[in-house]
Formats: structure tokens, sequence, C-alpha cells
């Protein structure tokens, strides 16, 4: 399938594909050389301020990237306060300066944003109402989801043969239908099974916050992006944590929801297609507002997805009344393998005194269900049922090398583990046993939702991300999950949560994840995705993130 | 795991458990042995009208079984017209006398339900309301389901020596906490994998049409029991036809909701729990009335039953507004592999008739839909990927003999096939495919249901009945499907029907299939229950059923 061409090195591959992408971005938004060579992946730099201070943008520009959620710019641009047409060019302009700060972007495709924005703001002056509830907002994508006429190579060498996509991914689809611009696709990890967004075609995605450290993954492209605010609303996936490690890396926002409320048909599979497990991936936002997650939420699932994509569940949004009772918190605070680093117990404690004193109230979970390290390593299994290894095939057949995350990405209990069709029977049993546990425990203490760490950690070092304990549990449930910001590592207030003799791993070091975002992850009952953003939306609240 | 005693061959199990279950039968409603000795499985004896010749009810009994839904039981018993302990007699003795029609009761505990009753009058007196929504309400289980003090053989010789059960089936919990009243539970076959409700321990249900006939499986007691009105509701399990067959055969209604709708933990498996399939088993209702369903399924739904069992779909029960449009139904009218005999294709044909002159579309589907028998070749390897075949062990631990319809239950096709991890994954590529197909045609035409046979024939002869052709697409599907009765088999009608040189499976008879109910299937689109409720009552108005 898809083999290299013998004329042609995985090397020249690649950068041949690199430059025609890079070309897209003219010249009048190029940052001078002085400043990109500084911009390396050993670089300590933050680049959150490049845009505001490279003189690329406008006032206005600064304006309609900086201070306004997607619900307040649709809002704007159907009023006709706002052009889409400026309000396009702004982000591909600033997602054109994220790109060379921190190398987040796969495809670009400003000219054709352009194109669709005018005929946006056309519409709205000749029919006299918007396009849809996404009317002229510019929208990023993940590089898996398809749209029609644009290369969808996920970092795979091999698949650069391949043409461009024929037909968009359904929720492409949806989101066009409802007056969305799509504008560029994101970086991912080869395979998309890491937490490093790096791959040979594209390179490896630099945090913004700190370019030595990792961007988080899979969609780590997306994540920094949007903490780079070029882009205001972005579509990821998960299916271990891959749109809330981004998110906790970058410091933005992000849920998974649950599985297969958005339509998932059409993208492009790193994987083989037709897997018996029981985890199956999950398209969900990043962004900057929970209730920009609901309107993305609810446009695509008002659309009546399941005509579309007969995977998806044919049940509705729902519109549910604000709580006017205190809440009730479940509180996880750890995995005895990865304890959690000083500045994210304080980002969890602070979180969980913030809610008390708010009149919400906790329950300390730690002993009462099922272990994260164990819940992680069945899930993790499940992502080896494929007998014939079909990502490795798809890096090998170009010749070019696997990425150096990969070799931590998974157990070095399942190293010498080969899946069986009687094993997968246990497996499903284990699963059983592992939701079952906590829903009695979610059920007997009456639980709204439960706070916990996304990750033992902020992020750190390229590579050195390791397993994803915190956040693959929510994929094995099937319980949507999102991720809050919550402050920045600050070395003196976190000292106070240094337990002595506490190995972490990785390695905590107060001083390179000194400034770096903090995060809480709140996970709620399956199928409550309504009841979930209006949750996260009062944790917010009380933290004031 | 429960090994036989040495002690005892399993004819004397099985014949002591029989005995122990018949005892239960009060002696006053034992019918005199000159009639129950010509109930046979070779006598093509009606046993319908027994009940009301035999004498054993009285008018009052007669007028409370015969003349009600559930619906309207519940109504006279929560305002005090009826009282339960006189609905639940009259239930209770119509059941004695039906299983000994036609052998279709598993397990009685007509005591405790007496006690049951007596326990809901006295609520309604002392607290001045009903209990619940099944305020009173006798309802039967297949034997499948875990009442807390009642066996649960499920047919297995070797089950004998389990201990009763110790707690109920999740739904069992729901219906009694809805005011509900357990007072029997009904036949099955030996593995419930066939479509004959036979076993070693309570031997075969027959048909209260035609006791030569099969009343079908897996929930073949169920179906003959509400046929011979010994039960108002009764409640059912359905993997690849367990609800519809035995409905169809017997000619009563039931549903089989779309998956995860109703809790299923609980109950008794027949096989290896922890299955990959993606074909999981749904628990529906069978009984007389459309609004019955809506009775069963909105008071299970209502009690939030993710709360007590996980695997359960958190989602509402929606209350939706009457259609005021004609409605767009599909036609399939057939499977080249197993024609219509002339009765089902004359029902069919009378239903397509009577829906386009009440002002419904019909639209024929045979040629865009995938072909059945390739569907259901793949459903039943979904069945076969127990390496272990724990079924298999189930029956020979006891000693016991393979019941005999289990050689025709199954695709000559997979005889030699084993299964494999790799091959499950082409095979979920393969149902992907036939997901994808259907629910294209659907909405192409914009479909609101489908009509279409449930079985080519009428009930046919024991140990005949073959593959489940028309029954298992939608478990494959997971799309929801009931049965409704439609008038009976007449040679002198069917005549018309009759396509010289078509050979039918099995072998059409006019003179046996004399006089047994018809039917038609009506499916609707996934997780639309409430819509499909509605339909099958619409079609059902209609054909004047």
């Amino acid at each position: 399938m898809d083999p290299t061409p013998p004329t042609a090195d995985w090397q020249s591959l690649a950068k041949s594909k690199r430059d025609s992408v890079f070309a897209n971005i003219p010249k009048d938004w190029l940052l001078p050389a002085y400043l990109t060579s500084q911009y390396t992946e050993t670089s300590t730099l933050s680049v959150i301020d490049v845009p505001r201070t490279c003189g690329l943008l406008s006032a206005k520009e600064l304006e309609i990237t900086e201070q306004y959620d997607a619900t307040e710019l649709v809002q704007l641009m159907s009023t006709g306060q706002l052009k889409s047409i400026d309000v396009v060019t702004a982000f591909c302009k600033r997602a054109a300066i994220a790109h060379q700060c921190c190398n987040c972007l796969t495809e670009i495709f400003f000219d054709r944003a352009l194109a669709r924005a005018a005929e946006c703001d056309a519409y709205l002056e000749t029919e006299g109402k918007p396009m849809g509830p996404l009317h002229g907002l510019p929208i990023s994508l993940k590089d898996s989801f398809n749209v029609k006429g644009v290369d969808a190579t996920i970092g795979y060498v091999s698949f650069i043969a391949r043409p461009p996509a024929s037909t968009n991914s359904t929720v492409v689809d949806l989101l066009e239908r409802a007056g969305a611009v799509l504008y560029v696709k994101t970086n991912l990890p080869q395979t998309m099974m890491t937490a490093d967004s790096h791959n040979n075609v594209f390179g490896r995605t630099l945090n913004p916050h700190n370019l030595a450290l990792t961007a988080g993954g899979s969609t780590g492209g997306e994540a920094a992006l949007v903490a780079m605010k070029g882009s205001v609303l972005g579509v990821a996936t998960d299916i271990a944590g891959s749109n809330r490690i981004p998110a906790l890396c970058c410091g933005v926002t992000s849920i998974k929801p649950t599985a297969s409320r958005v339509p998932f048909a059409g993208g492009v599979p790193p994987g083989r297609l037709g897997s018996p497990s029981p985890i199956v991936p999950v398209i969900g936002p990043c962004g900057r507002s929970i209730r920009d997650f609901e309107l993305f939420l609810k446009t695509v699932i008002d659309a009546n997805p399941w005509t579309l994509d007969e995977s998806t569940l044919n049940v509705p949004w729902r519109s549910i009344a604000p709580y006017t009772r205190p809440l009730r918190f479940g509180l996880v605070r750890g995995c005895k393998q990865r304890p959690l680093h000083p500045p994210i117990a304080r980002a969890l404690h602070t979180t969980a005194t913030s809610l008390k004193a708010a009149g919400h109230s906790i329950t300390r979970l730690d002993d009462k269900v099922p272990e994260l390290y164990a819940s992680a390593l069945l899930a993790c299994k499940f992502f080896s049922i494929d007998t014939s290894a079909t990502p490795l095939a798809h890096i090998s057949s170009s010749h070019e090398p696997p990425i150096p995350s990969l070799a931590g990405s998974n157990f070095p209990e399942l190293s010498a583990w080969t899946p069986t069709l009687d094993e997968l029977w246990s497996m499903n049993l284990e699963r059983a046993a592992t939701c079952r546990a906590w829903r009695s425990v979610i059920v007997a203490e009456d639980l709204d939702a439960v706070i916990m760490p996304g990750y033992q950690a902020v992020a750190p070092e390229h590579d050195s991300y390791g397993l994803p304990v915190y956040t693959v549990v929510q994929n094995l449930l099937n319980y949507p999950s999102g991720i809050l910001p919550v402050g920045n590592a600050v070395k003196e207030l976190d000292g106070a949560f240094v337990k002595e003799g506490e190995v972490c791993e990785p390695t905590y070091n107060p001083d390179i994840s000194e400034g770096m975002p903090t995060h809480v992850q709140v996970m709620g009952r399956p199928m409550m995705d309504e009841e979930l953003l209006q949750i996260m939306g009062e944790v917010q609240r009380v933290v004031g993130a």
C-alpha cells in the first residue's frame, strides 16, 4: 500500500512536502530569520507573546484574535458587526505566526478560507441571515480530519504519495454546513499514539510557553495553535487523552465528550480499521470557553449526525436547566506509580478548596476506585490487539524511522505480550469490572463529577511524557472529561507540596516547570456531556481560570 | 463448574426439578388427566380456548385476564376499581392452566406473588397512592432473569445444582420498585440459541394454536403464555430474534428495543461473558398492546437504570408528539434463500396495501439493501467466537444430550469455521459496511420505518425453524424492531400468493399452516424506540390487528 517511489528517499519526500506547505504562508506574514532561528526544540524561550510583539498583526487583528470567544465572534459576524473576511484574515495571519514559532501546522489553505469567508459575508448581505450557527467562524482541525482537496498525511511519509482527500470527514461537512471556515490542519505524532506531536514529515510541535517542553499529543498542534490564539476553536480526537494531554500541556481548555456523540466517520485512521476494542476514538473541541464547546457540540449533534454516520449515537443534544444546588464532586488525588508533581498537587488542592469554599462538596475517592495504573495497562492492551501492527507497517514502508517518543509510550509490562482472541474475552471482563466499580462509587457517593489530574506534571521535556495514566481511564470507562487550566507552576508556592522521598516520573524540576500552566481534569457521568459543560463552567468560575 | 453430583443421573435430576416446580400449582387448578393426556407435541390440537372452556376460571377471572391490557389493569388497580390480589390470582390461575396445556413455565411462585399483591393493595389503602407506574401488575419473566430466592437453571441440567438466585436482575429490581408482581418464569431452549424452546430440564414448549408446531424461541414460554392470556406483559431477551420469533409463532406482539436501553445486568448467561462481539442481547417486552410496551420502557428507563447497570445507555426516555403527517415505509419482501410462504406474503401484501390506502408511502427496498442471508451468516459468526464453546460445556458437564433443534440452528457454511482475532477485525468491517448500506438507504429514501417479515412462514413444525434470517439483521444493525400479528393463514386466500416452482424451507404445507397467526415486522431507526412504538401503533390500527 502506498509504496514510496524508489526514486526518492524519505527525507526528500518529507522536505518537499514541508516546503510546499510552508509556501502557502504569504511572504508578508513571515517572521524575520533572526527570530525564527531562535525557535528550536532546545530553546527554553516562550513564544506566547510573539504574535503581539512581532508587529505583523494590526490592533484590530489583535482585538479579533484575543478579545472574543467563538460564541461572541459568531454573534458579531452574524449581526454584521464584524466581517468574516476580517476575522478569518486575522486568524490566518496569527496561525502563520504561531506556526513559525512552534511548528504547529500541517496543512495551510488560507486562500480557500478567505474565499469562503467572502462567501459567508456575501450570504449575510444578500440573504439577510447568517449561514448557520457557526457563521463565518474560522475553525482549525487536527491533520487526521479529511478536508476535500487537502492532503491528510497524518505525519506518515508513506502517505505523502496519497492524493488529496476526495471527501470531507463527516464532522467537517457538518461544520461547513453550519457556516464554519476551515483554514489550517494541525500537527500530530507519528501513529497518533504518543504524547509528543512529532513526525518525520512535519517535525515536532513545540510548547509555546517553553519550546524545550512538549506540546503534548496527539492533538498537540491544535493546542499549541489555540494557546498562541491562532485559533479560537479547534477540533481534536481522543482515545487515551489526545485532546486533553495537549490542552494541559499548553494551558488551554478541552473536552472529550462521551464516545459516538460527534460523528467520527471519514477521517484518516493511523492504524487498522475494524478493531474489536471497546475503546473507540472520540472527537471533541479545544479552545477558550466552555460555552464554545456547547456551541460546537450542539451544532454538530443538532444536525442529526446519525443520518451521515451510522456509528454515531442517534441521541439528541439536551438543553438543561442551570444547576441551582451545590454540586457534589469526587476527588482523585493520584496514582502511587505516578505521584503528582507539586505544581499539579497544588492546582488540585486549590481547585478542591475553592469548590468547597463555594459551597460544593468534595469526597475523596482514592481508596475507593480501581487503581489507575492497572486500568491504563488494560486500556493499552486494547490498543495492542492488531496482530498485523498496521501503524508500524505504515512507518516502515517509507523507510522512515520511528519517532523517539514511541519507545516510552507503552507499558514495559506489555513488551512481550501478544494478543489472542481468548484473552480479549478476559480483558472485556476486566473492563466490565472496572466500569462497575467506578459506577458504583459515583452512584453510592451521588457524585455529579470527579476532579482529578489529567497528568502528574506540567508539560515535561520532549519525549519524556510517558504513560497517559490519568487520561486513558476516561476512555476505558467512556466517561466525558475535560481539562481546565488552573494557574501556573510557581516554585515557592509549590514547595509546600513537595513530599520528601517521593520519586516522580518524569523527574520534578521546579526550575524547568516554573511558570508552566497547571490544570485540573473534570470528569462527568456518561452521556451527561450537557451537565459536564455546566459543571466545568462552575469549576472555571470558582477557580477564576 | 457446577459438576453433576455423581449420585444422580441427569434424567432423575431433571424430573425431580420438573416435579418440584409442578408441585407449586394448587391442586384446585389442575386440569383433568383426560385433557392433559391429549396435550402432546404430536397433537395438532389448539389449546387457546382451554382457559375459557375448562371451567376453572370465574367470569370475573376471565374478564380480568382477557378484557384489559396492562395499562388499563394498572389504572383500575391504582384507582381501587380492581384489587391486585384478584388480578394476580386470575393470572396465576390462567398461567397454571396454560402450563398444563403447552408447557410454558419453568419457575412457579404463586404464593410469593399473592403475598406481594396483598402488599400492593395494602399500600394503596394506607398510603392513598399506588406503589408506582406498575402498581399491582403481574409480569412474567423469561427463565434467564434472576429473581431473588428463585432458581434460574435456564434449562441446563448442570445448573440445577446451583443455589437459588441471591439477587435480582437489574430490570427485575426496577419492575418491583415500580409496583410489579412477579409470579412465573418461562421456558426457553437449551443454550438459548435455537428457535425451539426445548431443554432437558423442563421439556418443550408447544404452540398453543397447534401443539405440533413450535412456539418459537428463545423466549417461547413467554409468547405461549401471553397467547394463552396467562400473562398480560412478559419480559424477554433477543439477540437473533428471541423475543420476535416466539411472538410471530404464537400470534402475539413484541418489540426488541435498541440495545442497552433496558439494563441487561444480573441475568443468567447461557454462555461465556466478555464477548467482543458487537451484537449484544437486548431486553424487551411482549404482550398485547403497544401502549403497554411504552409503559414498560418508560418505567424502566425513567428509573435511571445506568445508576444500577453501567452497561446501560444513560439516555432518557423521550416523550414525543404524535405523528400528524403520512409515514414513509420501506418494504423488504424477502430473501431469495428463504422465500416467503404464501400466508406471510399475503400478510405483508395486506399490510403494505392497507398502509398505502391509509395515505402512507411504501418504497420497495429488496434490491437496495444488503442480502439478508449474508448478514445473518455474519451475525452467526459473531455468535461463534467463543473458542472455549462454553454452552456445550454447560451441556456436557451433566451428560445430558444436546436438544435436536441445535443441529439446524446454525449455518452449514460455519460447520468447519474457527474464529481468530484477525478475522474478528474483518468481520467488524463487514458489519460496518452492512450498517452503512442500511443507513444510506433509509436516509436516502427518508424512511420512518421498514416493514418486512420476521420469518418466511407461520410457526413451523418442531425442530424445523432453521436460520433466523429475517430477525437477526436487526440485532446486527442494532435497529429496534417489533412484531405485529396480521390475521391468519387461510389456504384459499393464500393460494393467490403461491409461486410455481419456488422451493421453500421449511416446506410450505397449507393444511398444517391453516389458521396459524401471520405477522409483519416493523423496524425503526436506532435509538428511535419512542417513534417506533407510535409507528407500530399506526400499523396495528391500519391493518386492524
